[in-house]
């Protein structure tokens, strides 16, 4: 029997997982939680980590030998090395995570970018399975994105690759974004961007609607809505998916995906989401690219020590 | 000693490189062409590439067994296996290119899209050398890119990947490009595209220029004047910044290369081409994104039989 652990690391949860390797696939046989010690700069996250490894190898009788490595995914930039740039959420500066978890474990580990770690998960045992060029976005309270080329992770030169949420798609933008530019994506097509959208919309708006009873409108109610066929919902749902399919478009000419998995909080909704953004997507995408798929991911919060593992595999 | 050959299939004409390998790296030693014959849906072009490939070998004394492969760059996309979808300017429909020109010489051969090839060249020996994350933009009669990640050409599902002339950049134009669309960026930031800025403009410019003398304003007639201080030249020259610029910022989120290595006929202005990509690219990138490298190409002509020589290396 061969083993390995994948894990996903979180601000403020640490999930872990035991997979058990057959031939050139592997299970999940058990999935835990550690809650995230950011104490002391977060110095103590890798050590606690290494313990609950020890353990549990104690525990179910595996030998380290038998173990083939640890797959680890942070929220922060990580090169092909294994360094972490900065997790600010975890107060870690710059370190070599593969170097300091080996250290602490002996066993072999590969680290990389949480968004990133995701989207191999999704590609592996979700909304990608069967593809090896894929595009995951995360639609939650930003937009995130991970970038799966031949099967491989692209992190770029400083790990931006994949921050689709600040690619420039409306110049007559005057609020701020997060990041301090002015007319970011996920300004629009995340789920506080397209709550943003129904507010502004909501104020101009003289007609009947459901979204006119509620004080603050989610992107659930917004798509609850659109189902009950709530012409102001639709409008909204519309202009979220001209924006998100144009850029998709976009991404479809640079790097040319087989599908993109639509994840995070709003892929909740279901299929519906994926309704708005098929169409402007084929409007404005290269006829090359005209056929690329759409999914939904499917592994929700268990992505990312799916990821993590298929990184060792 | 040990030998590989670069081959560049064009329309036109067919250039033909032959390397001294020396450890890791290899050098060119001899260059040539030959005239590309299209005719018999140009089924004598391989023909032709092979009977030069085993000629060479016997008029330098050449075993093939030291002969470690043969990089092939066409007009066409290219998966990973080989296979070419369709080369219209060649003639071409779908067959196996490794395939067929492996059975001809005996020799092992990697085949690839040409405007890949060529970044591949760029990053090994020219205007990305030093870098394994790179991007070639081709600025001619249309815009060509290539995206070379760790080393690595990217392809994508169909072979669209790069195709970045085709991203939608304005939502205003009326005007179709050769793909169908309206608003792609290389109706605005190839040679011809800023030739047609040009003509808009010069119609309601009534003040004095350079560019009023000229019958058909070319790119090199405009960075030419933009040295002079131009100003009609310099604003066109902006304009076209201004729309190369954001796109650059938006590619940068997504796949975020270490450089922009700018090449194609317009390159040839040299710098000051750079100098007005690299303002509207720094307003418009993610913060992580801003530092990105502009270069200019330095192979000209023959970076794709130096890309094509490296894909076998």
């Amino acid at each position: 029997m061969r083993y390995c652990f994948g894990i996903d690391v979180g601000a403020t949860t640490v999930k872990m997982g035991l997979f058990n390797i057959e031939e050139t696939d592997a299970e999940l046989i058990e999935k835990w939680e550690i809650e995230t010690d950011i104490s002391e700069h977060g110095s103590l996250i890798l050590k606690d980590i290494a313990y609950e490894i020890n353990n549990k190898c104690d525990q179910k009788n595996i030998k380290k030998e038998n173990i083939i490595g640890i797959g680890i995914g942070v929220p922060g930039p990580v090169n092909s090395s294994g360094v972490v740039k900065k997790a600010v959420n975890l107060g870690w500066g710059e370190f070599n995570i593969e170097e300091k978890l080996k250290s602490l474990t002996k066993i072999y580990t590969k680290a990389g970018n949480d968004a990133n770690v995701a989207a191999l998960g999704e590609m592996w045992k979700g909304g990608g399975k069967g593809y090896d060029n894929i595009i995951l976005l995360t639609l939650g309270t930003g937009i995130g994105g991970g970038i799966i080329i031949d099967g491989r992770i692209i992190s770029g030169a400083v790990g931006a690759a994949g921050e689709i949420g600040h690619m420039h798609i409306n110049d007559q933008e005057t609020r701020k974004c997060g990041c301090g530019n002015c007319g970011c994506l996920e300004q629009y097509a995340s789920a506080s961007g397209i709550a943003r959208l129904a507010k502004t919309r909501l104020k101009e708006y003289n007609g009947i609607s459901a979204l006119k009873n509620k004080n603050d409108v989610s992107a659930k109610d917004i798509f609850d809505a659109v189902r009950q066929k709530d012409d102001l919902a639709v409008e909204i749902a519309k202009e979220f998916g001209e924006y998100l399919g144009r850029a998709l478009a976009d991404i479809a000419v640079i790097v040319n995906p087989f599908v993109f998995v639509i994840g995070g909080g709003m892929s909740k909704a279901g299929e519906i989401v994926i309704d708005y953004i098929r169409p402007p997507f084929q409007k404005y995408a290269f006829h090359a690219c005209k056929d690329t798929k759409f999914s939904l991911a499917q592994l929700g919060n268990d992505a990312g020590i799916y990821g993590a593992a298929k990184m060792v595999l």
